[in-house]
């Protein structure tokens, strides 16, 4: 371990803390996942960085997603951290990321907080940094050995997207402002990896009274017309500070 | 800020990291939490303190609630990292706890991982460590300013805590093994801080599957006998792997 604060890459830094973004990003019906793959390797990973002394952990994790991705104007959301004594080992990454970073400096042991969010990933480009040969979208089920311990971050990640969906409505910023039924459902069913029963579905999210059902109907689709809803923002704050949806 | 590793109290820790322990007590329909009174003093603050390195963040928590209230055996859960930039100051902290222990040598700025835990409090009996007088469970309305920034930890835990209402059966390991619906629903109703339906509830939780009604009343009550109940165990797995208690 370094005994010093300004790390790796000379920086007025957190001595062993770190940060970890796990960005999903559903379209379609479909929920990918944001890899990053490091410099002339097939090394692939989330993007993560370090914490200034100057920023907050929050801020640190806009700034790291920014630096490493592009991306901006995301909500990154906290889930967890892991702080288990052997999440790397500093030699193997020393044979696989030497020629792009020197990883001598890094530090034994380092305990990172991560962060999700959920875009829509038609909507987000990412680019590259430095350090980075390919930012992708990757399909969840075609996730490769990461790097780290980010196939276990990952886990966590989709473990706590599927705890957010019984406690709050999703897609709140992902679905356009006015979406049907189906729609929605196909949301919840990426995201919980699962059929659901439409008309059980249904039943509970107008009792719930998160969506309000609009005088509109989405038309040009091939057989029916359906009605379209739209977020009742209100009642969904309300819902929230009752205990979710479990007791509306 | 320090830059050395070894700390104020010359233990090999993580530098500018702690962890607070955020202790529910519920028992007969009331909901408390344990502070602790500094010693000598009128101040207040959760149970927290280091991480060290050769530990993990979890193993350090329950290390660190035993240390301070001894209490063991207590299933703690992360809930938060707080790492805003202000969480507590110097200066104020010398005046207040100088006398105590020497906070001379504290960072300027640590990152705190956040534990909470629901204990039956009428059978758990904390004990204070050096720095305490004393350890005591205070009523959820009657929490003083806080140390630190506990006050906003506490609060946070609070919405955790609601949360996993919505998302798990609590109570497992906290009612008695066979209950009756209005215990449940007593529990429910103290951490969400509201008065619940009786019969919406009844109807939700066995829709749910999640308990099971068993042959037996509760006899000794003053008017009727109410059915006793039991968690099924593998129910509540599946509920919760299948995305929780709002899609049952």
């Amino acid at each position: 371990m370094e005994d010093d604060s300004k790390g790796a890459v000379g920086l007025d830094l957190i001595p062993q803390l770190s940060l970890d973004c796990v960005i999903f990003g559903f379209h379609d019906g479909l929920l990918k996942i944001l890899l990053l793959r490091w410099k002339e390797t097939e090394e692939w990973s989330l993007p993560g960085g370090i914490v200034l002394q100057r920023e907050s952990v929050d801020d640190a994790a806009n700034r790291v997603l920014m630096e490493r991705t592009g991306l901006t104007e995301i909500f990154l959301k906290q889930f967890h951290t892991f702080g288990d004594l052997h999440r790397y080992d500093k030699k193997e990454l020393q044979d696989k990321l030497g020629h792009v970073i020197s990883t001598e400096h890094w530090y034994d042991r380092a305990v990172s907080i991560g962060y999700f969010a959920l875009v829509d990933y038609a909507m987000v480009f990412p680019n590259p940094d430095k350090y980075t040969d390919e930012c992708k979208w990757v399909d969840l089920k075609e996730v490769p050995k990461l790097l780290f311990d980010h196939n276990a971050i990952l886990e966590k990640a989709i473990q706590s997207l599927r705890r957010e969906l019984s406690f709050q409505p999703l897609g709140y910023n992902l679905l356009p402002e006015k979406f049907t039924m189906p729609e929605l459902m196909r949301l919840y069913e990426a995201v919980l990896d699962k059929k659901i029963d439409p008309r059980n579905f249904q039943k509970k999210i107008l009792k719930s009274g998160i969506v309000i059902r609009l005088e509109e109907v989405k038309r040009g689709l091939a057989h029916k017309s359906p009605f379209l809803y739209r977020f009742d923002k209100e009642r969904y704050e309300e819902v929230l500070e009752d205990g979710g949806l479990f007791f509306v």
